[in-house]
């Protein structure tokens, strides 16, 4: 992080005609860009979404409200663009690259990058659901995106998943690293009832249990009640710190990445970057674990990266800010610092 | 509000593939546009910002960290473009229009609606702010601003604000009308210390008792302790609800002036959108008594219609939602309901 530009950028901010911080995360969110890349005006217009997507054992406990079927059919969705992400991607002007990690797919679709560590993981209401090898694939599939996408010039990245069961691997995980209990922390997902939810709680401290998990141990945390697409967004945070590019999390299960992310490196924390703030009752939690305030208060529990696509236009507008608006010398007024 | 055509969008919004409801507020927002327009995929694309402008003799009382003239040199920075609004606008492919409703400034600069109705408000700390009269006839120019712009095609509006002092009047205008104390409601505005904090909760405390306001008495409530900006912002969102155009608010200010109108009328509230939270604590307050929820938490405080005109990418996202996902039918899978 080039603690010199962002002063520089401060210091342009607040020449800027408004009170000085009046424009409060926009100005925030300019001046971490600025660290991030060195330049004074960031230049973050190429931007792409990646889709980390996988199968969870854990489904076969009943704590979905949808067939684990539903992880395939939504590749293919996200392959011929008709998914929220795909959409809201598009109106941001952003890339999306749906990468399969380990769904039940006997076959990849043409469109997907096929970085298959395993058909879906082990329910690990029984056992870990992979092994620590098969995590570190699945990471290294994921720093290896991020650096082909750095490659090709992306400037900004948001990082999200599917894979039909995985909030109550996130919620696990969340429990794990925050030492907050389950039911504090374990919401509905994609929809599942009052009995259900009860259900998703019990096998969530069952496998805290089983696996006798500690915070100290993210690597453990990630193989026993992880996905493997969660282990390829924490891939991917971690990339994106070593290509210097800022990266935005979504909502619980992609924070939840974040924050093993951060656990195996913390050199990642200055890198993320939180859009909105999921109904799941986990996500404040993780994001508070990582000291970081959501921009989006939108009452969405979709995953896919949704979340963070529909708050790339604030990036910009940030930046356009400090592109585009005058000083209070171009007013002929003197400079407040 | 077309409650058909509402009813047309929500089954459609559950027919795509996602969780039903699992959008969030992008649902809603669309069904609620689908309402107020009459399509069941609105067309939202036309934008505009409108930025009341008015001067406060109460700011005489040292209750804001900027001198008077400021009001008058905005008003250029928004003609020339070089203000937040503008900017936050442009990335919105958005119009500013700027009107002058009770400005200092003798001269209206060119590029600036003239509706101005005197130069500035009286001191509300010594005496009411303006006569019943003078706040109708700014109500009135805001009304028919807004039936201009129906003219030209404008389908979404943000309304906003510039007036030096004026958080000290929305404040109090949130008092009155909420019955909330003024210590309780008070901000720094643009930035004024400790100090100043305190004087400006006394004067507004002071006012509420001198002019013995009634929320049942919205009309007196803005001539004596309002703006005519203000007054300007609650003809805005009259003439919104008359012209069926969905209205976005601003901060404290712009949510003072749609109370009014709201008080005034009650066929304005479904009009009616939140966009961002302010920093100011009377805002939240405000927007609890119109019972929405805004969309970004930015801790922003700046007025404009900046945070209003940051929330317009969001409508275009959410209207986009509708008009572009796949259905669970495209994907030959039976539909949820």
């Amino acid at each position: 992080i080039c603690k010199e530009v962002q002063e520089e950028t401060r210091k342009h901010m607040n020449q800027l005609t408004k009170p000085t911080g009046s424009l409060g995360c926009l100005e925030e969110l300019v001046i971490r860009l600025a660290g991030i890349t060195g330049e004074k005006i960031p230049d973050v217009s190429r931007k792409a979404v990646v889709v980390m997507c996988g199968d969870h054992g854990v489904a076969r406990e009943g704590v979905s409200a949808y067939p684990q079927e539903v992880t395939g059919l939504m590749i293919h969705n996200f392959v011929r663009g008709g998914a929220a992400v795909n959409v809201l991607a598009r109106q941001a002007n952003a890339e999306v690259h749906v990468v399969d990690v380990g769904s039940l797919l006997a076959e990849v679709p043409e469109g997907v990058i096929n970085r298959k560590v395993r058909l879906g993981t082990d329910n690990f209401a029984e056992r870990p659901a992979m092994s620590e090898e098969e995590a570190t694939e699945a990471i290294r599939a994921g720093i290896e995106i991020v650096g082909q996408l750095r490659q090709k010039g992306v400037q900004l990245l948001a990082v999200g998943e599917m894979g039909i069961g995985n909030t109550t691997a996130g919620t696990a995980i969340a429990a794990a690293l925050t030492g907050q209990p389950a039911a504090a922390l374990t919401g509905t997902g994609t929809g599942i009832r009052q009995e259900g939810l009860q259900r998703k709680i019990r096998v969530i401290e069952q496998a805290l249990e089983k696996h006798r998990l500690s915070a100290e141990r993210p690597l453990d945390v990630l193989s026993k009640v992880g996905g493997l697409e969660i282990a390829g967004m924490v891939g991917c945070f971690i990339g994106a710190a070593q290509e210097r590019i800022p990266a935005v999390m979504d909502g619980l299960i992609s924070t939840a990445a974040a924050l093993i992310a951060v656990k195996l490196d913390p050199k990642v924390l200055p890198y993320l970057f939180a859009s909105h703030l999921s109904v799941e009752p986990g996500h404040r939690v993780l994001l508070d674990a990582l000291g970081l305030e959501p921009l989006l208060h939108a009452r969405m529990r979709l995953g896919e990266a949704s979340g963070a696509a529909l708050s790339f236009p604030i990036f910009d507008a940030a930046v356009a800010i400090a592109r585009e608006m005058a000083t209070f010398a171009d007013l002929g007024l003197p400079d407040p610092e």
